[in-house]
């Protein structure tokens, strides 16, 4: 089983330091320390252990540093910043398990890029050696790129020519989309094992600026400085600490304060409930700050998070979700309103972006997804974001017992999709108009309500609910899941594209093709051959 | 080899009927004219062959027919309009036709639509029986759906349910992209088999209206006749002939009047060689009309579209084309300049739409291109989009003698990509400003204005030019074949995203990835056993 918990006193490979408003996270990747056998982190390759790592380390500067303003990433090993995602690993790796991890490592990189517009820090990247594919890709979701010239170092994206795969942490559609980069110039680039270094990667957009090895680290130095000295007129807030996140398993469940996630191994489904918030207290941002992680919309997302990457994971036949939730919903309105109100401080923001990651890791979990709405439930306000981003939602529809759904603030624009549309916008793209008139509604939506707004797929009455759940239920676990996850990559995100759509739709979808070609992972293929005295033999026909 | 050429006297599978105003494409499915062995053309299926039909009755109707102002497509089938393309077809071919054939038919539906939006002709779904699968994606492309309401027949689209891969068709991008179809009911109407009728149909926005048995065909003819009533204050144009396209078949070359294709099997790459006007004549649209088929805009568009088909499908292993341009350049521009001054006459119209659809093939085409520009070449105003539509140019720098690229009105935004944008804005995304500045540039660039106006990749000079060429050459076909496909698709593409794009990068991506899973096309795979006593077997995994 794969654990996505670390803290930075556990971790092998990455170091972060904090020195007043700067943060510095150097990689050293520990070539023994792999999360599986059969390979050696040479040269600061990662793997999914590695990168689990940093997406910790980069949640915690938002939570635990609020001071920082300019995380910097380097290398602490001599020429190299990191060769990318370790090739011997992915060589010995499930088609499965590749694709997975790279849809991690892509989340991770997004993350930062989410700190950058959002949260206002600024990532440098500081090559102090070679960055190479994975490498690179690291560095291009980074700011601003510096790389040493010391006449050997280079940035480069060897995928295609050495392994005949893509580069699949997102970095061809930053190198056109993000850096614009010339498409000849980026296909010259892509194609090139050995890169490019200096000046003719400045020149081509590739980096911002290259120095003399003796000179790299002050000029690098100097303008973190630079940086830092001309945001310091803003308070300096104090972080929270992020403690481990309690979860009891046994054989069939993972039970969180929050959430339960119940595994129907059998029939290839989950149930996973939220439970809502307990209270209706009106908190302080410096109430919010004491409560720290223990606070419910904090705890309960940070629950959810490490439940879906657990489903994806360590639960691969798991076809189909059931999202459920427990509570009252004038809490949950009670929460979201307090959020909403205080959602200028550090602390409130950096959780409203939590959640609205935790949601668009959903999005784009490779799962079905239906929401049941049942008495007792409280989708309402961000929760019932759960039940916007479900493929399907069942209400049932019995005029003896409360089945209630209602908005806040929260369904405005707070917790976007990756596509840049709110939940309800991508809804309703036929009928704009819905959305105001489902926001201006104050009151909960009872079933026939919703089911007239169209807010709910199916509303089942008394008799037929048990049936109707289990037989769509058992449908949905019968079809085939690769048909399915093509199916719902193309429904969930109709509307506009942006950098991040196209990394988990076009690019990815490519990547995964070619994942599973023989050119690439068959007998004579270059993924299998890398390393060895043989050569990669292609069969040239082009598809 | 596969022949894309035909005439509506020669086809097996489509009737053409011209009344007036209105075009009537009557699919009528012969099932023993098959492309291949294998397998019968039942309930009007379709394999390439009836869609290399379509595609020439919409081009026909296009040049021959421009008096046509709306297009009823329907059958003559009894209770069915057609059931998608021939699953025993997909079940026995290999990956590379697959993928080519669902190109070739996304390529026919955008045509649809691109004639929709651009030369106004309505297409009207006629549905007298049920459209299940491309045969509701063929419905889907147009832009009214009209569906028989006999207790029976219905829209649906079964690919997930019933064969495990996607609708590959652009059917998933356009139910909520295009009808804007909530996206948990398109989640529904893509797992329900059976699919949707009558009213819910209507209901779902699945399509327009539904009439019953007896008054269907009165009530389609009644609103055809509201539609061509409305639209009769124009003067009537008179078509011009498509004839056949001559070509020359050698076992190693192609040559057509205006273009010459030279195989280079051993080598893996082509020569793609466009002979530009021969004079330049200033002619009235009366003479372009009369001209017809022999004019060098049309003629030599409908060649190099003939070439680019002839090479995806029948040199599947050539993974390189060298775009070589023969002519004056003054004759290219003025050719444009007189294009472009009659450009709202119906013909000029169509030559500028047609040559749009030609280069956004070229960009769409799973091959690499490299543009060779030396002297005696004419890549200007039209012809240079080929230059900015290839991966890669190389351009002779040689002082001695003449060698020059030049823009003109065509290319400020009539031949736009796919993206919506023209190849100088997905070129100069970093930089628009350089847009205006190479239009304003009225000259020919000679090799280092071109280069220094980014207009180029490379400019090697005399001595290292057939080294640099002959090594660019050799190492981009030694490359995996799959990767570039890839690479190239991430790479042309920049900038935003249509409902066009996304059929073909993120819908395309995942239904190759499917169309090679175990799961679609293994021993025990949906595709596999479709139609066989036995069943499918997944590997539940999630991916």
């Amino acid at each position: 089983m794969i654990n996505f918990q670390t803290s930075p006193e556990q971790y092998h490979h990455w170091k972060l330091e904090i020195d007043g408003a700067v943060a510095t996270l150097s990689m050293d990747v520990q070539e023994d320390e792999t999360l599986n056998e059969g390979y050696k982190l040479k040269l600061n390759s990662y793997d999914l252990g590695v990168d689990i790592e940093l997406a910790d380390a980069i949640q915690r500067i938002r939570f635990e540093h609020p001071e920082v303003r300019v995380v910097v990433l380097t290398s602490l090993k001599p020429r190299i910043f990191c060769a990318g995602a370790n090739i011997y690993m992915l060589g010995t790796s499930s088609h499965a398990f590749k694709v997975n991890f790279c849809k991690f490592t892509n989340e991770t990189r997004c993350a930062i890029e989410d700190d950058s517009a959002h949260s206002g820090r600024r990532y440098i990247a500081a090559l102090n050696g070679t960055a190479s594919g994975g490498g690179y890709e690291l560095a291009i979701a980074c700011d601003e790129i510096y790389l040493v010239d010391d006449g050997n170092s280079a940035v480069s994206l060897p995928e295609v020519p050495l392994l005949g795969v893509l580069p699949g942490t997102g970095g061809l559609t930053r190198l056109v989309d993000k850096r614009k980069i010339r498409r000849d110039r980026a296909d010259v680039f892509s194609t090139l094992a050995e890169g490019l270094k200096g000046k003719r990667a400045k020149d081509w957009g590739l980096i911002d600026d290259t120095f003399a090895t003796s000179k790299f680290q002050d000029s690098v130095n100097a303008h973190v400085q630079e940086l830092v000295s001309t945001k310091n007129d803003q308070q300096t807030p104090v972080g929270i600490k992020l403690n481990p996140i309690n979860v009891e398993l046994s054989s069939d469940a993972l039970e969180y304060k929050y959430v339960r996630l119940s595994l129907h191994r059998e029939q290839r489904y989950a149930d996973l409930t939220i439970r809502g918030p307990e209270g209706r207290p009106e908190m302080s941002p410096e109430e919010i700050e004491q409560a720290g992680d223990i606070y419910w919309p904090l705890r309960a997302y940070r629950e959810l998070d490490h439940a879906l990457l657990h489903l994806r994971v360590n639960e691969p036949e798991i076809g189909l979700v059931c999202l459920r939730s427990e509570g009252e919903i004038s809490n949950v309105i009670a929460v979201d309103k307090n959020l909403f109100t205080h959602k200028d401080h550090w602390l409130v923001r950096e959780i409203i972006l939590h959640m609205g990651r935790v949601l668009r890791r959903l999005d784009l979990t490779a799962k079905s997804f239906f929401s049941i709405i049942e008495p007792g439930s409280c989708f309402a306000g961000n929760l019932l974001e759960l039940a916007l981003a479900s493929d399907r939602s069942y209400m049932l529809n019995d005029p003896d017992q409360k089945v209630e759904i209602m908005t806040s603030e929260f369904n405005t624009g707070a917790l976007p999709m990756s596509n840049g549309l709110t939940r309800l916008q991508s809804r309703f793209l036929a009928e704009p108009g819905k959305i105001e008139e489902v926001l201006a509604h104050k009151d909960p939506f009872d079933t026939e309500a919703a089911e007239e707004a169209g807010l709910i797929t199916f509303a089942p009455d008394d008799l037929d609910w048990e049936d109707e759940i289990r037989l769509a239920i058992e449908e949905r676990t019968s079809l085939s899941p690769d048909a399915l996850t093509g199916m719902e990559a193309s429904l969930r995100f109709a509307g506009p594209e942006t950098m991040d759509t196209k990394i988990y739709g076009r690019l990815t979808a490519w990547q995964n093709w070619i994942f599973q070609r023989p050119n690439a992972v068959g007998e004579h293929g270059a993924l299998t051959n890398y390393g060895k005295p043989t050569k990669a033999q292609f069969d040239y026909k082009r598809t």
